[in-house]
């Protein structure tokens, strides 16, 4: 890398380095960033420091975000989600995916990953006894309406699913869990859909 | 983007207004940036600043570096390239990915750009006078053997060409002019090769 100089050089390693980018891309992105304005770099630099310095876990979701409780908890301490409907999901992002459809005006949780013996990541492992901690009031009664475990359609996703089931029914509380549907995509061609989705998009049949 | 946070939701629109990034890869982005040590973030920021403060054409070759005048310049001077073979390439990136094959040990003209009446791009707005400079010692007398023009195989990258070649033939620089061979990729399969290609391979055939 030695013929760009050595900043250009760094630059187009520093980017090599984050995941999904590679060298033609680093290199693409380092040519359009050494052409725009200084203070727009600048920013773009800053934006990156200040997220990684001011990012927390929601003491209450564990979501990803600037303050202590995130905006969702915030506006459900407001009365203006429902706190009595939590969503239980893998990550930030497939919160943000749910976040995006508008419709859902319940609260979250997140496990920050999923049970997986493969990769060593045990009940213990993912915000379990948080969520359950969020299930019951100090009077060992249910503060909970509904638990809809939103986890990824995948083994990981489903042991995770089933663990938390079991979970609650071991510990008695009265709440109603859902799982979401799986199914065939909306737009998609059912042709192109594998079995096992298929199977379950039968399974799944809603009466019209 | 307002149940990441703003510092979250700041990356994330950071990122996306780089090329070749959207939506999903800047999220994907910036949640890895969130989650990587405090000082790696800091030190991608820092090679952006640092990269686009720090970059100059290089006075001789035109292509970006940290000096006034880049290393593969710097090392033509010291006597370890041979400066009187001058590849004339588009841009910068063109000159890297010739670099890489580290069989050229001549210099580089960087034009930054190519003639393009379609984008307002016109013989004036590249280094031509800067390449002419080049080939004329101060007696009106010729200082290079050859010019290497690699423009692009398009037709901005053609005109410029044969605009280059009418440029040296009007002064009447008694300089070698070549232009890199175009025909099949290396590795390309002839039936996925498109007419204009295998026209100018046939024309460009060499003995064997």
């Amino acid at each position: 890398m030695d013929y760009y100089g050595s900043s250009i050089g760094r630059l187009i390693g520093s980017l090599k380095s984050l995941p999904g980018i590679g060298e033609k891309s680093a290199q693409r992105l380092a040519f359009h960033i050494i052409s725009m304005p200084e203070e727009e770099v600048k920013s773009i630099a800053d934006s990156l420091v200040e997220a990684r310095r001011s990012v927390h876990f929601c003491k209450y979701c564990g979501t990803l975000t600037d303050d202590e409780v995130c905006p969702i908890c915030l506006s459900a301490e407001k009365g203006r989600r429902n706190k009595r409907q939590i969503m239980v999901v893998e990550n930030s992002r497939d919160l943000a995916a749910y976040e995006k459809t508008g419709r859902y005006d319940g609260v979250y949780h997140v496990l920050g990953g999923a049970i997986s013996p493969m990769l060593g990541i045990g009940p213990n492992d993912i915000r379990l006894k948080e969520l359950i901690l969020r299930l019951e009031d100090g009077d060992g009664k249910c503060c909970v309406d509904e638990v809809i475990i939103a986890t990824n359609s995948t083994v990981e996703g489903e042991s995770t699913a089933m663990y938390i089931v079991r979970l609650i029914r071991t510990l008695e509380l009265p709440v109603k869990i859902t799982r979401i549907a799986s199914g065939v995509p909306v737009g998609g061609d059912i042709e192109n859909v594998d079995e096992v989705t298929l199977e379950r998009a039968l399974k799944g049949r809603t009466e019209l």
